[in-house]
């Protein structure tokens, strides 16, 4: 008897026939004498076409009424998925975010959770009810719903796990796990058993796109047991865990991240502050900068490059240009011709040889490196977008991730 | 500085554009200088899609599930129209039936109003803003959502404007206002300046269309000063209230229903409790029974004929045939090829000879009564449905309404 929180995600749900399928995943669970919670996201599209109906009537809608408006994605599914249960002569209930007692702050649009009171989820669990909750809302102190943004339906799953003491947290996806590259550019990439908490994170945020880092970052915090499989078939999945030291591998993946843009700006004066005030301009415009170098110019100049997501690099320019008189630089320079590929691995602090291999291996497709990053457990670089695909390869082989 | 309570149904809003004409239309009641909140109902056909959508999963769903889903085309429409209002630089906020305050009691699918919370309306009313509330729905005790049924907005519109003392509530529709007769019908109908609650209670009972009773009823009761007009136009329309002796037209409207079907019990026996038993039995099935005619038959038997809901015909036939031996009769007729043609008027009680000059009326056109039944302030009549449009025309020529 054990209680486990599943997690589909739009796609699994996206028509009648895949409702009933993960219905009747969820059914096979609780037969199995398991009490089942269940968070679910908006079917398919619904999400866009609600943000394509918005923008129809006003392109600059507050957030409070965009967090109304997308809130009844996952209303719809919460209630069709228990419709579905209920056809398969089981008792559901759905409930939505506030009903499910998720608080969050008032950021609308990327709210974060504050606490989650289990009382109703509790009583719905007594009455051997399976709970379907409705992923990525909640309620602020107002009473008014909020949205959680990306990867708000994983981060709502893992909080509910996190705040009922579950035994499991599943997060089904479409892909079996998390593989050492991904399987579609790297044809010998192998699924993994299990991964630490710190690897997920850096591949969850270097663009390995499985598990948002939000929702592993909180699954680390209240050590929730994860498991992240696909709900097209029975496979048994990744494990997230905390770390094992005994088996840690030196290299655990490969992961590209094809949504990053360069920007250099050349010619700044070279005097103290200056990064300063360029980062904390971007900053106070939420822009999140990931690879940062400086290099040395002449003349008291010197250029400062980065990176920053994809969709952010025509803000970002504005607010750079906005100031360039204070900021003193000659000009900008950008690209989004670019991707980050990156290795993550915790047994890489003790291997100093670890970047090297990798940067051999890039030389030896003669594979030109833009700019480099590096961590603990973790080294990026950065390369022209169409050398993306052979550089996973060629770095894949160099470790020998497929054996 | 009134207060003012506007509803619009789901035609009114089912574009971007109607939002948009809608959302005009609210800021100038509000640049007038009122104090407005808006009932609005789910766009277009969205109550239909998503029924389409949960019948394809599960056609016997919980009425629970069913509401939780339903819900959700009103709060779609809330924040687009809040949305549409902040295009135009007014502040709006939009809130679901349950942040309104809208307790109801738990009989999902048409639930009834309980009380109005009223906390939340009146603070965002001191807060300048135009309030756009979700029709059609609540919650109960449970904190589960509810959803009011048939007529539901415009019920909605009317609790609200009582629990808020509007000065005036405004229903929105596609027709000017309450007519003599539906003019796609009768060429020569003419909008009536304003109506009694009583005479709008039974047209609207009788079909009509343009307002359901319940909200009526409640409009009744609470003295809620209701107005009915166009949502296209500016045309003033049909005020309904307290009725005013001085004015009373003896017949103020024909009214047509076409949903209505005909049973008649054959041959059934002649004894006391007859019909208590089967109107009861039809009543544990909660369907309604309108005209009732029992006729005196031969050798101990009796018929017993009345006109149902066209939707329930099929069901109160089931319920019939499975009782047949214990009412027992000989056998069933129904058609549902009749039209209930009624008159409607407050001042018909002091007129013994109105229902006479309605059947000379169809007894000039040569058209047939298969029943009969009156008020005190109208007088309904079965006929055969093809009849029913020259019924409607003959009817108001001859009591003269198109003057």
């Amino acid at each position: 008897m054990a209680l486990i929180v599943q997690k589909f995600g739009g796609s699994s749900v996206k028509d009648a026939e895949r409702v009933m399928n993960v219905a009747r995943r969820i059914v096979d669970t609780y037969k199995q004498g398991n009490s089942v919670v269940v968070i679910v996201s908006a079917q398919g599209d619904t999400t866009d076409d609600l943000i394509e109906k918005a923008k129809e009537i006003n392109p600059n809608a507050s957030k409070r009424e965009m967090d109304m408006l997308l809130s009844t994605g996952e209303q719809i599914s919460i209630s069709l998925l228990a419709m579905a249960i209920q056809s398969l002569g089981y008792n559901a209930v759905s409930l939505t975010g506030w009903q499910a007692g998720m608080t969050t702050d008032s950021n609308y649009s990327k709210a974060r959770i504050k606490k989650i009171n289990t009382e109703r989820l509790q009583k719905e669990l007594e009455a051997n009810n399976i709970v379907i909750v409705a992923g990525f809302q909640g309620i602020n102190k107002y009473d008014d719903i909020t949205t959680l943004g990306r990867g708000g339906s994983d981060t709502s799953a893992v909080a509910i796990a996190a705040a009922l003491h579950a035994d499991l947290c599943e997060i089904y996806t479409d892909v079996d796990g998390v593989y050492t590259a991904d399987p579609r550019i790297v044809k010998s990439a192998k699924k993994l058993d299990s991964i630490s908490f710190d690897e997920m994170l850096e591949l969850a945020s270097l663009g390995a796109g499985v598990l948002h880092n939000r929702s592993v970052e909180l699954a680390k915090k209240y050590n929730v047991n994860l498991m992240v499989r696909s709900s097209l078939n029975n496979n048994p999945g990744t494990v997230v865990k905390e770390e094992n030291k005994m088996e840690r591998m030196i290299v655990k993946g490969v992961a590209r991240d094809n949504d990053v843009a360069r920007i250099s700006i050349c010619n700044i004066e070279d005097k103290p502050g200056m990064a300063f005030k360029v980062f904390s301009l971007l900053a106070s415009k939420k822009i999140n900068v990931d690879i940062i170098l400086q290099s040395i110019g002449r003349e008291g100049k010197k250029d400062i490059s980065f990176t920053v997501n994809e969709d952010n690099l025509e803000k970002a320019v504005e607010i750079l240009e906005e100031n360039k008189e204070r900021l003193s630089f000659e000009e900008l320079k950008t690209s989004n011709e670019v991707s980050k590929i990156s290795i993550v691995g915790s047994g890489m602090v003790n291997n100093p040889g670890v970047a090297c291999t990798m940067f051999e291996a890039l030389y030896d497709a003669n594979i030109n490196i833009h700019m480099i990053s590096t961590s603990e457990i973790k080294v990026s670089v950065l390369i022209n977008k169409k050398n993306a695909d052979k550089a996973m390869n060629v770095i894949h082989e160099k470790f020998n991730l497929a054996e």
